[in-house]
């Protein structure tokens, strides 16, 4: 089998766990298989050469910023083909200019175009384990690019696409995708499969298990990943097409967020055009918007409803109400104290009720819906922050979810 | 002008440090000149990283070695683009692949071949400076290679003769180089030119200033160095092709070495090959020997001595003592209480007398000489160590080198 599996900066964070990281890959070739290793920096690093940039100009030079962290993870590359030689077994690195892996020139967050798998194929045939840095590119001219955050995870799957691996896994320090926060859900149950779809609205709301890119990426080009924790051994979650064992669970998992505000415009004048002056006016000042709720008009007024990160609200709270001045809105409300819950399932789809259940779940808790948004896979409703934890809760047991015994502590 | 400056470790040790750099860049573009900077790792990054290498395996292997140290000089460069535009400089940074500088394979103590010239001419040509990370480049095959340590002059002198600069910089921690060692002689005078010859010389008895290599390249090359300090601003000096300046002085400069100790065999029988079953059994464990003095014999005996550095001497004594059984020689001396005096000059060649005055400048301190070995523009003398600084002050002052006002403390 040809395999890519990917190792984060916490997997490589010292010398000792770049062992550990190497010895699993000597299974892996024990039996026989092909494997390119994709490493992210060491943990700590990006964010060390950041600083040293940004200790010059807040807006460094972009170009220059990619030949500067891109060197975060060309150090693990070295360090892990040094480990894996020591212990016997030929390795070789291979950089971005070396691969060759294309993309286009946007610096700092560069797009895989191709992947040259010629270099690589190469040293697989004598034997070699490649071990490939992640988030780092050449675009046509050989200038260094990165991909942006997390972008490791999309080097190994576009790697897996290029190469047509058997399989791409990607370690990380969980042990899979759950169908919702263990920590605030002791019944929170690991998902064995789970589709591209479903993973993209669980990683987006907060499950941050795999970037959202490198699902994209993978998604298009139909690569099945297989996360799984670097610190443990056994199975961990498949993200691949959905299937039709998918189907049968209605909810796949549930995610919550209390990092966001809410502002609400109360009684705008309903015209073609009020939203767009909203919106435009937040991303001018490039705040971005989360959900937006905006209900049907009464007397030819509205209330427009929309979440932004809490960070951001103070400032997207001063802009509405300039807004609200020159629309002639009667007021508007920031609300800081709220938690967004959401319940993601391909199951949904076909299955009558989803819905109402999640609401009638929630009413029996006593915890009031103060926003709804819903798309084709994921419900999500605005309450009051502190029920948050307490809905993910009845919501997980009421979906059927909870694990049949609460799993040990690590 | 096309100029090159190199800034060394200390010099780059910090953004502070390293925004001081970029000034002094900026005041040679804003004199209209044309600039390439070659950059070291910031003090410490590079043992930093091989150590990080090192902990993993003593031996670790080399090809990886350079991916990795190659990262320090690839981190300053980036940061020094990023200043240079921060102060609205155009710049850009060139790798040793962007460049490219191609060497041959030896990683590690990589030989650079030759420099394509074409891509450092067309950012010149769109006004950058175009900034280099010294002790890097690629071979032919495109794998990272590292030049050895120290590197980073022979990159700054082997682009200044490819490129066909005007003057080769080197800015490093001391303003130029020095008649002997200011820290033992306060009359110390700094040298204002200097012959590549003479250069040598002093480079490899303890005026570290400059790389040997480099001297050595910028001398196959004719290509001038100018020696000068990065924490000051004023002339240093000048590394070039010797001129009739230079033969007016008989005595350049005075170097001394404490951190030798010497090995005596006492009557050694006198055959073909006994020279070579000494040095033999020295190389073959990687021993240095600097200086070698066998005198004529006497009775078919004759008396071998030479000088190893001190962290060999136990073990070099060990193994001569096997061989001076084997030889059937008398006995071994092991003598750690040396210094190694030596006068460099030009002018010795041409100036009888040189050599005799020495002594007798050491006579008349009461200082007994214990070896003495000669090459045309050095002549050296092992001392009892107690008299080493004594030695190097009544020397310089009796060649006439001494400045006429103490310089002041920097």
């Amino acid at each position: 089998m040809l395999i890519v599996q990917k190792y984060g900066g916490t997997s490589v964070a010292n010398t000792e766990r770049i062992s550990n990281v190497a010895k699993r890959v000597a299974s892996y070739r024990d039996k026989g298989n092909d494997v390119i290793v994709v490493v992210s920096a060491m943990a700590g690093e990006t964010d060390r050469l950041l600083n040293l940039a940004y200790s010059i100009n807040k807006l460094p030079d972009e170009r220059e910023v990619d030949v500067l962290i891109s060197t975060g993870e060309q150090v693990t590359s070295a360090l892990l083909a040094i480990t894996l030689k020591t212990m016997g077994y030929d390795a070789i690195s291979l950089l971005g200019f070396q691969v060759k892996i294309i993309t286009d020139s946007s610096y700092t967050k560069a797009r895989i175009s191709r992947i040259e798998s010629e270099n690589i194929f190469a040293e697989l045939k004598k034997g070699k384990v490649v071990v490939v840095p992640g988030f780092q590119g050449i675009d046509e001219q050989g200038n260094i690019t990165t991909l942006g955050r997390g972008g490791s995870d999309t080097s190994a799957v576009a790697l897996a696409a290029a190469l047509k691996a058997d399989m791409c896994e990607i370690y990380t320090d969980v042990d899979g995708v759950y169908t919702t926060d263990p920590n605030i859900c002791e019944k929170a149950r690991k998902i064995e499969r789970i589709s591209y779809e479903e993973m993209l609205e669980m990683a987006s709301l907060g499950a941050k298990v795999l970037q959202i890119r490198s699902v994209e990426f993978a998604m298009r080009y139909n690569v099945p990943i297989h996360v799984k924790s670097s610190f443990t051994y056994g199975d961990g979650t498949i993200v691949c097409k959905e299937d039709s064992s998918m189907e049968q669970m209605k909810i796949t998992g549930i995610t919550y967020n209390k990092n966001e505000a809410k502002i609400t415009i109360n009684r705008v004048p309903d015209r073609p055009g009020t939203a767009s002056q909203v919106f435009s006016a937040l991303s001018d000042e490039n705040i971005v918007v989360d959900i937006i709720v905006q209900n049907v008009s009464k007397d030819n007024y509205t209330d427009i409803t929309f979440t932004v990160a809490k960070a951001d609200a103070r400032k997207a709270y001063s802009i509405m109400e300039e807004v609200a001045k020159k629309l002639g809105a009667e007021k508007v409300i920031l609300d800081e104290n709220i938690a967004k819950v959401s319940i993601v399932g391909l199951g949904m789809r076909s299955h009558a009720g989803v819905a109402s259940k999640m609401f009638s779940i929630l009413a029996k808790e006593g915890i009031n819906i103060e926003a709804i948004t819903t798309s084709e896979i994921k419900i999500s409703c605005v309450i009051e922050a502190k029920y948050g934890e307490l809905a993910v809760r009845a919501l997980h047991s009421g979906f059927g979810l909870d694990a049949e015994e609460v799993r040990e502590e690590k």
